[in-house]
């Protein structure tokens, strides 16, 4: 009989999904500091191994149950509007952040990261995708002439999600869009192509 | 006799000292969340009582230690130049939040203020002054013509110090002025006076 390998996957399957899910869960209830590896697998209905046979940590548990609900997967949009798709990555990194309860979490985690270089390295970890797929996104406009050859893309990478992060942090309230769309104008104004010295025309920075 | 009022002011002051110098050496050496009122203190050699006289709570009490510690006080350098005295103030900015052990104690407060309203009026009331005078400066600059009069200040201090958090959070090591140099330039260049339709020659940026 071959039963056995399937069966025992759909079952760790089914324990890592309820872990993951009683995680984020209870971080959100009652904060991160209180959540315990412990309670999480009470909340599961696993034992406290099953959970340390795949993670080391409640911050580690935890990074990989906001991945899953933070995650954008991929690349992002590029519809060959630069502002447009700058626009929708980063209101949605701003409701995400500022306007859900996963957003208290996800900074209290990275709190935690400052001071324990095994979870910076799983965070580090998680966010790279999304930082090089803006990144990416970035060095295209650029290929095309929409941003300045010497502008550093992943300089801007900062500038973009470090506005956003400043602003949602320090009010502790949703953005406006007219916010993100003023530091956006900034932003891309800074990065245009500059006009010749002869005067010659060069197309605008819009895409 | 009118000892009485200067000697008590002065034994009040020196535990104010000795508490607000015990909380953050506390702060550095344990962290944010394993200080206590009871160990500051003891560190302190006063009864959680006094602590308790004048501070609500251990956030409260830090929050001022912090302040003591980190505060620029009063208004931004005006030399004139508006690059140097904006790189001067964010090296100063990224040095004590990515260089010192206050850094990640200012951090966690920071994360505390995310889940506590009192925390976080208090915060706000403690960076308010510090963000208030970037937004001066650059106002002053606006009104000099170095900046476009349509730009708003305050989105300008978020991107400022907004890419300095992000660069220190999330790769938890010093910057290198070379990445300041850029993203400053990057926001100035988006902030100058564009150039009028007719190709009259505007005054350059600097200041």
């Amino acid at each position: 009989m071959s039963t056995s390998p399937p069966d025992s996957y759909r079952r760790n399957e089914h324990a890592r999904r309820a872990i993951l899910d009683a995680a984020i869960d209870t971080a959100i209830e009652v904060g991160y500091e209180k959540t315990s590896i412990e309670g999480i697998a009470k909340r599961a209905r696993v034992g406290k191994q099953t959970i340390y046979r795949w993670w080391p940590s409640k911050g580690a548990v935890l990074l990989e149950a906001l991945q899953q609900r933070m995650g954008r997967d991929g690349e992002l949009a590029d519809t060959g509007d630069l502002f447009a798709d700058l626009r929708g990555e980063l209101l949605r990194a701003a409701h995400l952040y500022g306007a859900t309860p996963i957003g208290a979490v996800y900074h209290a985690l990275l709190t935690a990261s400052l001071s324990d270089a095994a979870l910076a390295e799983a965070h580090d970890a998680m966010v790279r995708p999304g930082i090089d797929a803006l990144r990416r996104r970035l060095e295209a406009a650029q290929e095309l002439g929409h941003i300045r050859p010497d502008i550093d893309a992943a300089t801007l990478v900062d500038m973009l999600y470090g506005t956003i992060l400043f602003q949602v942090l320090l009010r502790t309230r949703p953005l406006a869009p007219g916010q993100v769309d003023e530091s956006l104008r900034i932003i891309l104004d800074g990065v245009r192509p500059r006009p010749t010295l002869e005067g010659g025309a060069r197309p605008a920075a819009s895409e």
